[in-house]
């Protein structure tokens, strides 16, 4: 029987070292690009993405190893994101993950930088990954695609559109799936290629993770009104404060934890034909209704 | 017989319409945030680093086509340095290329993400171009490398920490190196591996590329100084006034010129096993030191 707490932080800690080295040294020079870069990278993120990718990989295989450096070029990408949305140039967060943002000890100069490090880095990573020459490439074009232009950028982008404006379910929607959907199909998919999995298993697991996805956004959304700030680890208030578009804004509370619940239940359904492998999935499912942060 | 200007403005225009042809449509929904990345993009740029791949190609095929893709990937790379470089984070610069910059017509939000757009697209196209895949490969590990934070950031950081303080003449080649030098380097290496060209024509074609690139370099902070800014584009005297360190104020305007003078020669040298198909090549390196813009 898995324990979910003990699993995410051992696969947590597997990132954590992949990622410590890939990354420079904190005393290499120049210093402070490598000191801003480690920053947001270190924060204690929960790091969903590289878990979703590793624990994907797992229904198909046991040779961990093999994910370990996909799974960290989907968190440098998705750290990167957080960096430039914490900027002065768009979101001016101060606190991020429970700590401070990386602007906000580094300087926006820096921030900006350490952001586009990471970028080509993920791209970098999946160059050297040990796989087939043409999996490395479908891994870099979806990676540039889903989170380019007309992917994440464009929901970031239809994100600072709908603030301070009405906005609609199909807009909250629209936001969603660029801004968060993606990125999170994109692990299950890496998951799934880096295991040589079957399109038809592929096809299941990113309906998986679309579910997961939009239960974790609704609940973040919640947890924007309702959590801790010691516990969240962001400005809690936030989103109401800058009028942004949430699904409680938009649905209710009460409608969208029943939102969030169907979901999480429709997404156990699908992994049933995985039987006992799929146990830290259908836990992760279970965790995503009730984190406190 | 080439005629310089010609040539650059024909093969401007191919590269021009390859990045109309990538980028989406100005209506696309959400519009900002294209019009945002033809705003740099479309500009005026001089179109140098495409430019050296094309002819760099040209030494070994005549199939312009096939290295259109590959140029425009480079100069996307290109302009999202320069966007993300006059944001106010970094530079705060007002003109670029003669016209508004980026983040002074559409914001500083819209301006950041433009700028990641096309770090990500340049990827993409690399994944995309027909070249066999060990290729593109190698193509996509070289542009992370050479612009990341080992190479373009390393270089953009260094040269942050060097404003307004004492640099010294191995600080200022280092900044170059990596700011500059690496940028150039690629474009030729590029054109290289898209013409299949031999090892040694790599080698050779890289230092022809590192003397006229910190020619280059050389004359543009001599433009800085005594350019006119409707010719130039930028704002003139800024490297001055923000105590940025430059070829001039470091080696003086006199020995700066000569410097250059001599990078050229050595560079025309290097081409003479290509005879009159390296023309264009010859043609450019006289035109860096005799450029007003």
């Amino acid at each position: 029987m898995i324990i979910l707490k003990k699993d995410m932080k051992e696969k947590r800690e597997l990132i954590n070292i992949t990622l410590d080295r890939f990354l420079p040294r904190k005393d290499e020079y120049p210093k402070d690009i490598h000191k801003a870069m480690r920053h947001t990278l270190f924060a204690g993120g929960k790091r969903l993405r590289p878990y979703l990718a590793m624990t994907t990989f797992m229904l198909f295989s046991d040779k961990i190893n093999k994910i370990r450096p996909v799974a960290s070029a989907i968190e440098m990408l998705h750290t990167y994101t957080l960096i430039h949305d914490d900027l002065p140039d768009i979101d001016n967060d101060e606190y991020r993950r429970g700590k401070k943002t990386c602007h906000t000890v580094y300087g926006t100069d820096l921030a900006l930088l350490a952001g586009d490090s990471m970028i080509t880095y993920a791209f970098e990573i999946l160059t050297l990954v040990d796989l087939p020459m043409e999996t490395r490439i479908t891994m870099i074009t979806e990676m540039a695609r889903e989170t380019g232009y007309r992917g994440l950028i464009n929901g970031q982008m239809a994100d600072i559109l709908a603030e301070g404006r009405e906005t609609s379910k199909k807009q909250l929607a629209y936001i969603h799936e660029n801004k968060t959907a993606r990125l999170i199909r994109l692990a299950i998919r890496f998951g799934c290629y880096t295991a040589r999995a079957s399109s038809s298993d592929i096809t299941r697991l990113e309906a998986f993770g679309d579910k997961i996805g939009l239960a974790f956004q609704i609940m973040d959304d919640i947890l924007d009104i309702e959590g801790e700030k010691h516990l969240f680890g962001k400005t809690i208030g936030k989103d109401v404060a800058m009028k942004k578009a949430t699904y409680p804004s938009i649905y209710g509370l009460e409608e969208s934890r029943e939102m969030a619940t169907n979901l999480i239940e429709e997404a156990k359904a699908l992994l049933e034909p995985y039987g006992e492998k799929a146990e830290a999935l259908l836990l992760l499912s279970d965790f995503i209704l009730t984190r406190k942060f």
